[in-house]
């Protein structure tokens, strides 16, 4: 058994859960996303790549229907006691088992929240799942409905995510370690991982970033690596991982001499960023922080190019990737709140002149300032 | 530019495509599977976290909806021209800015395959480009139809399949190389993806899977390591990724003296395996080999240790799993051809005396017996 959270701390998500059901008039939830399974029993896997629900009824009974090759890690990892398994084969209907497993737990006729929302359901599964459930029950939209409980990080989780970080720092050291002229980019994205499975972290939820020259430029991982040149510009974009918590970074290192454009577009980011930490405060919203984001990014110049999102909230999350509820873009009216955790990222491209500068760190919000998770300086690094 | 494929290798592609469009009827496809994406353009991000959609007209034509960030990722990665951008803001609706492109293409009236059988197409996405596609063109659902045409690799193909598989044997000599009493499964892990890394490699699909004492019995990757005892199994699932194509292995090493159970479990694993290689030729059926494998299984007696399937196709996938179309599960009439590749794994779990073994390789079928891609032995590991 491994679980990573008391049993207790468990038992306080699933009734906060069954309180927000019960606001929404709903009997119970079919779970699809590995997240809110996770944060309400620990059950940990990627096994959501296949059908697969977890039943919350409102007197916070649980019930699992998964795969064979996920019997025993639910058994493992989570507090559910009630585990079904659903046979492939050809012709196999895991949304009829699924309907059988309901009528079994007296969920029939009943108000049931579904998550769409999610890779833990595919478009032809929540097909599958309206069909087989036609007639049966009431579904309901309830996609946002453990999002919401989840984006409150309590002490316990916000160890956890300290811990993140300071994995994600030692990650950026060992990446510093091997950058310089010549270097693979390989073997910076060896390392980093290597200081972060050795101090016993996760598989982070996206692939790290790693572009260097004109593919600085990017914010997306790809295939194939290339070596560093003497002069040259490499964008990280990584997070620490521990027990599935992210706690995100973002850097551009230049190597050798920065050119003025380099600096002028490292002092906006960096004002940019100073501006949304003084917006990301309880009480302001997600649309808030973008907006800074934007104003300061515009006052040096640098509208063309910036991106129309600047950060995410951050979380126990699974691939394909780690940014969370809510996004920081512009008119997001979702409400910053005490022991929330961002990511806040200033990232500027320059298609014409082929310059990249970026700049993120990650935050715990508090009643004051937002506290910085990271000791890496925001100066402009240069190897 | 960092195409991994000659033009004409995805023009030829894509004529192959449009030529299985134009047999099931359809005047175009609306593609959401990263994998499709990559395969007919090269367009290579995690991007599909979010709303994305690639149109590939029946005549050939493509034309990119996604994101800002991903902009620059699909003209860095792709052959594709034509690419827009949706906008992060309160109440987007990209779907809404789906059909306007459409009608800008001029597909009003036609009927479009639509990909909904994957993780680039959310139940709520679904949803959603359903809605907005009502009364302006007729959709069907096409999952599978690229997916039919991926199975089968090209020779460039197979010299990623046959890298990653050299990359996944480094690996596992890493791992080797790190397994003792006393070692840290974090430090196996990395450096497993030490070796993958560095020889330019790519992240997996999906976690390894990493599991020892009682956990060894699990299949899936969870958060939480352990270090080795002094009589222990570990098990490992991994893979070696190049240019996104994979080569999976599984293996359980014995650390200390392997019981005669694990003995026992080892030789009814490679009876099963031998069972399969057995059966895996050109025109056999996927269910061929799962049965295969089954009956070696069950003359052995593991008839309640075994799982429901035992292997699975490989290519260039994306997360949340390398598991690709078809598997080796009861009854799948999915046909085997030369040039597929696929991954067998025999896995054991006796939940009664504690004990796993696992044995799996990669193959690429051939006109005769399969080619093993691994140069290492069947035999049982012992540390």
């Amino acid at each position: 058994m491994a679980l990573h959270f008391d049993r207790a701390e468990f038992e306080a998500r699933i009734a906060r859960a069954t309180a927000a059901m019960a606001e929404k008039g709903l009997d119970g939830l079919l779970l699809f996303a590995q997240e809110s399974m996770y944060y309400l029993t620990g059950y940990d896997t990627f096994g959501f790549c296949f059908f697969q629900c977890l039943y919350l009824g409102g007197d916070g009974r649980l019930a699992l229907l998964t795969r064979s090759a996920d019997l025993r890690q639910a058994r493992a990892t989570s507090i559910i006691g009630d585990i079904r398994v659903w046979t492939d084969e050809a012709g196999a209907r895991p949304e009829a088992q699924l309907r059988d497993m309901l009528a079994d737990l007296g969920a029939k006729g009943t108000r049931l929240g579904v998550e769409y929302d999610t890779h833990g359901l595919t478009a032809r599964n929540g097909k599958a799942l309206d069909a087989g459930l036609e007639g049966f029950c009431t579904l309901a939209d309830a996609s946002g409905l453990i999002d919401g409980l989840r984006v409150v990080k309590s002490p316990a989780e916000l160890a956890y995510v300290r811990k993140a970080a300071a994995l994600g720092d030692a990650a950026f050291e060992a990446a510093l370690a091997e950058t310089r002229a010549g270097a693979d980019e390989g073997a910076i994205l060896a390392a980093m991982h290597d200081a972060i499975f050795r101090g016993g972290g996760d598989y982070p939820a996206n692939e790290f970033i790693i572009g260097s020259g004109e593919d600085a430029l990017l914010c997306r991982y790809k295939a194939g690596r290339r070596a560093l040149s003497d002069t040259d510009q490499l964008t990280l974009e990584w997070a620490g991982v521990y027990r599935h918590y992210h706690a995100a970074f973002m850097r551009t290192v230049i190597v050798g001499e920065p050119s003025p454009v380099h600096r002028r577009m490292h002092e906006a980011a960096r004002e940019a960023l100073a501006a949304c930490e003084a917006v990301l405060r309880p009480g302001r919203s997600a649309g808030e922080v973008f907006e800074a984001h934007a104003r300061a990014m515009d006052a040096h110049g640098m509208a063309p190019h910036r991106l129309n999102a600047c950060g995410y909230s951050l979380g126990a999350r699974f691939t394909p990737s780690w940014m969370d509820w809510p996004m920081f873009y512009a008119g997001n009216p979702a409400i910053i709140a005490r022991d929330m955790v961002f990511f806040a990222h200033m990232i500027l491209a320059d298609s014409e002149t082929g310059h990249a500068m970026t700049l993120g760190r990650t935050y715990i919000v508090t009643d004051g300032e937002p506290e910085p998770l990271s000791a890496a300086l925001l100066d402009l690094f240069v190897k």
